[in-house]
C-alpha cells in the first residue's frame, strides 16, 4: 500500500521530509520502467485539467510537465503568459483568482519572482506545483537529479555531491542543497566567491577552488551559466568562465574513476562544460536526468491530485 | 427535452432572440454544476476538433474557451496566428478557407476588425463563434455576465444594469447593451461623452455624470480601460480617469446595499476600479463571471456542435 | 492487407520507391473519405505522444500536422522552440538529443537549415518527420500535391506538371521534382534564370520562358514567392515578377481547358496569381491541397508508429 502525500502543493524541497522524497522517488521509478514499456492510454488524471503558466520562458520543463500530465490522462492546458494579461498590468494574485475560478485540478506553474509559487498556492483551491521561482526553488528538478543518482548508484547515502558554478543565482542549487542531505549524501558547493551565497544551508561546505572543490566526488553536477549573468561577473573581475570553472577532461583527472557529471541543461558547451564529457556515456547522466524528469513529474502529478 | 439551438453560428447577440439566450444560460447552469461536481470525462465532443484562432492576443478568453472544449472531450488545436500566415500577408478569407478545408467541427475566433466573425462564418462549413471582433460583439461575454447577474439575483427581469467606462469602444458594453434588454433588465450606459457612441440601442439611457449614472443601480458593471485609448481620450481633456470614472468607495455609496460590482477583467487596479470593491465577497461578483464563462462556453460549443 | 512501411522515418522523397509513395497515397485516400464522414474518436495512436518542434514559424503545416496527430488519438505536445533553449544557444543535436531523452513515440520538425531532420533522425530513437528543411525536403508537401493530382485526373501516369517560380529556393519544388516523375509524371521547372539551380534532377526541363513552361501542361503548380528573396531577386534585374511570371487569365489561355492550378500556400494574390485565377473552382485544386494535406499528414503518422 502506498502511504499518502502530506502536502497539498509541491513548493519547494524546504517543505518536504526525507520520506516525502522518497515516495516521490519510489513512485517516479515506476513511471521511469513505466515510460520504457510498451505504451498505452492511462486514465489516472482523466476529465483533469492540468494548466501549465511559464511566465518566464522554458522550453525543456514545460514539455517535460505537459508530456508528464498528458501520459496521465489529462488535460493539459498552456498559458501563454508571455503574451497575456500579465503584460496589460494585471497583478499576480489577480491572474491566480482568475485561473481559480476556472476551477483547474492541478496548475503548474514558473515565475522571475522568489515566492510567487507560494502567494498563488496560498490563494489557489487546487495543487500548485513550483516549476521554478525566481532565486527559489526548482523541486522538481532536485527531485529528478536525486533519482538519477539513486538509480545510478543504488543509493543517495555517503555520496559526496559537488555543485558546481553560480550557485548564488541557482534555483536549481538551492533545491538541491535542501534535497540531498535529506537523503544522507554530503553536498558541496563550488564557485567563484561572487557566485557563493553568504549564507548555506547548514553542512553544506563551500568552495572556491574548483580542483579542491570536486576532489573525491561521487557526482560533479555543473550549473548552467547564465550568459547575462556570466557577463556581468567577468566585469567583476572573475576574467575567463572557462578558464577558471570550466568542467575539462584535465580537470576531471581529479575525481574518481566512478564518479559521475550532471548538468539541469540547457549546456553551453565549451563555457561551464567541455562537450566530449557530456557526450561520454562513461561518466555523463545528462540524458538520465532527462528522462527522469518526466517521470518524477508524472509522481508528482499523479500524488498531488490522486483521488480517494 | 432540451428545444434545439436555431444558429448555425454564435456570431453576436443581435442575433439571438430571448429564447435563445435563455436555452444557452440554462445550459450553462449544468455545465457550472458540473464543473463544481467530481471529475468525470465527457463524450460530448469526442472525435470533434476545435480549432481558436486568436488574431488578437487573449489569455483568459482563450483558456477558458480551451477549457470548455477540453472538458467536453473535443481535440482543441490553437492556431498561434500573431507569427503566422496572416503575417506573410494572406487575406483572413484566405485564412479561412485554408482552416475551412482541414474540416474543423468548430471554429472560434478573435479578430481586431469589427464583422471579422461574421465573414469567416459567410465561408466556413462548420460553427463559428465569435470570442471578440473589433468593436462589434463579445458574445459570449455578455452571456457570462447575463448568468452571473440570473445566478445571483435569481432573475434578471427589472434589474438597472449601469455599463461604465469607454463604451464607444467597447464590446463587451455592445453585447451586453443587446443582451440584457432582452431579458428584462434596464440597461445604462456611462460615460465621458467623448466615449459614449452618438447611437445608443433602443431603451438604453446614457449619462455622462457617473454618480447619477450608477444611482440605484442593482448591478454596477465597469469596463477595462485600454490604457493606450485612455491616454488618447486625456488628451481630449479628460483628465484624471480615477478622478472622474474610477469606481471608489465612495462613488459606491449611491447604490443600494444590495447592489454588486462586476467587471470583465483584466482589472487596472486603482483605474477604472479600486482593489478594495474588487476584493470585496459582499460586492464583487467578478470571479463568479470567470467561472460563469468556462460553463457558457461550453454550453454554446456543446449546443453548436450537438449531433443528432 | 497493406504491405509495411520500410522506413523509420520520413525526411524526404530521396528515400521513398514509387510503391513507398503510392502506399501512403492509398492509405491518405482512406484517411482523406474518413475525415468526410461521421466523426469518430480513433485510438491509432492511442497513448502515443508525437512531438512537433518548428523552429521556422508555420501556421498551416503546424496545424496540419497537430489536426493529424490528434485525429489518430495521439497526445499532441507542440515545442515553443521560436522561444526556446535554442535561443539559449543549444545546439541543435543537443535538443533532439534532450527531447530523444523524453521517450517521445514520433517526432515532426522544420528549421532553416538543409539536413536538419536527418541529422536529428540519426540521434533519436523514434521516427522523425522532416515538415521542411531550408532548401532540402518538405516530402509532406509533396505527398499531398501527388495525391490531389491523383484524385483529380485519376491517375499521375502521363501528366505533365509545370512547377513555376522559385525553383532554387523551393523545397516544395524539390521533394515534387522527385516524387512525381517517380509516379509517371513530366515534370517542368519554370522561372527566371536566377532562380533556377545549376542542376536539376534527371528528366526534369527548365523553362525561363513562362508562357512555354506552361503550354499544354495538365498541372499548373505555382510556387509562394518570398517577399523578401523576391526584392532581392528584383535587384538582380528581374523587374516586376507579376509581369514576368504572375499567373493571370490572360497567361492562361495558353493551357489546356482541362488544366489544373495549384499553390502549397500561403498565396500573395496579385503576385505569383491572380485571386480570381486561385478562387476558379474549375481551375484550382488549392484547397483540395490542404484538405489532402490532413490526410497523407494521417498516412505518415499512422504509417511511421504502426505497432505489431
Amino acid at each position: 500500500m502506498t502511504s499518502a502525500f502530506p502536502h497539498r502543493h509541491l513548493l519547494g524541497i524546504a517543505q518536504l521530509s526525507a520520506a516525502d522524497i522518497r515516495l516521490i522517488l519510489d513512485e517516479a521509478e515506476g513511471w521511469l520502467e513505466f515510460n520504457r514499456g510498451p505504451r498505452r492510454r492511462l486514465d489516472r488524471m482523466a476529465g483533469l485539467t492540468q494548466v501549465n503558466a511559464f511566465f518566464e520562458n522554458s522550453t525543456r520543463t514545460l514539455l517535460s510537465f505537459e508530456m508528464a500530465g498528458k501520459k496521465l490522462g489529462a488535460e493539459v492546458v498552456n498559458m501563454h503568459v508571455a503574451r497575456s494579461s500579465v503584460q496589460k498590468g494585471e497583478s499576480l494574485a489577480d491572474t491566480a483568482k482568475t485561473i481559480n475560478a476556472m476551477r483547474p485540478d492541478v496548475f503548474v506553474m514558473r515565475h522571475a519572482l522568489d515566492g510567487a509559487a507560494a502567494e498563488v498556492a496560498a490563494l489557489m483551491d487546487c495543487p500548485v506545483v513550483n516549476a521554478g521561482d525566481g532565486r527559489g526553488e526548482h523541486p522538481s528538478q532536485a527531485l529528478l537529479d536525486a533519482l538519477t543518482i539513486r538509480r545510478h548508484f543504488g543509493r543517495t547515502e555517503g555520496l559526496t555531491v559537488a555543485i558546481c558554478g553560480d550557485i548564488l543565482h541557482s534555483r536549481v542549487a538551492r533545491s538541491n542543497m535542501l534535497s540531498l542531505p535529506r537523503l544522507g549524501a554530503t553536498v558541496r558547493a563550488v564557485g567563484p566567491a561572487a557566485l557563493l551565497p553568504d549564507t548555506l544551508p547548514a553542512g553544506i561546505e563551500s568552495y572556491t577552488d574548483f580542483e579542491a572543490g570536486i576532489a573525491g566526488a561521487d557526482v560533479v553536477m555543473i550549473l548552467r551559466i547564465q550568459r547575462e549573468r556570466m557577463i556581468a561577473a567577468v566585469s567583476e573581475g572573475l576574467g575567463d568562465y572557462h578558464a577558471l570553472y570550466g568542467l575539462t577532461r584535465e580537470r576531471l583527472k581529479g575525481v574518481p574513476p566512478h564518479a559521475v557529471v550532471m548538468h539541469p541543461g540547457p549546456m553551453n558547451r565549451g563555457v561551464e562544460i567541455d562537450g566530449d564529457i557530456a557526450d561520454d556515456p562513461g561518466r555523463s547522466l545528462i540524458l538520465q536526468q532527462v528522462e527522469a524528469g518526466v517521470a518524477v513529474r508524472m509522481a508528482c502529478l499523479d500524488l498531488l491530485t490522486r483521488r480517494a
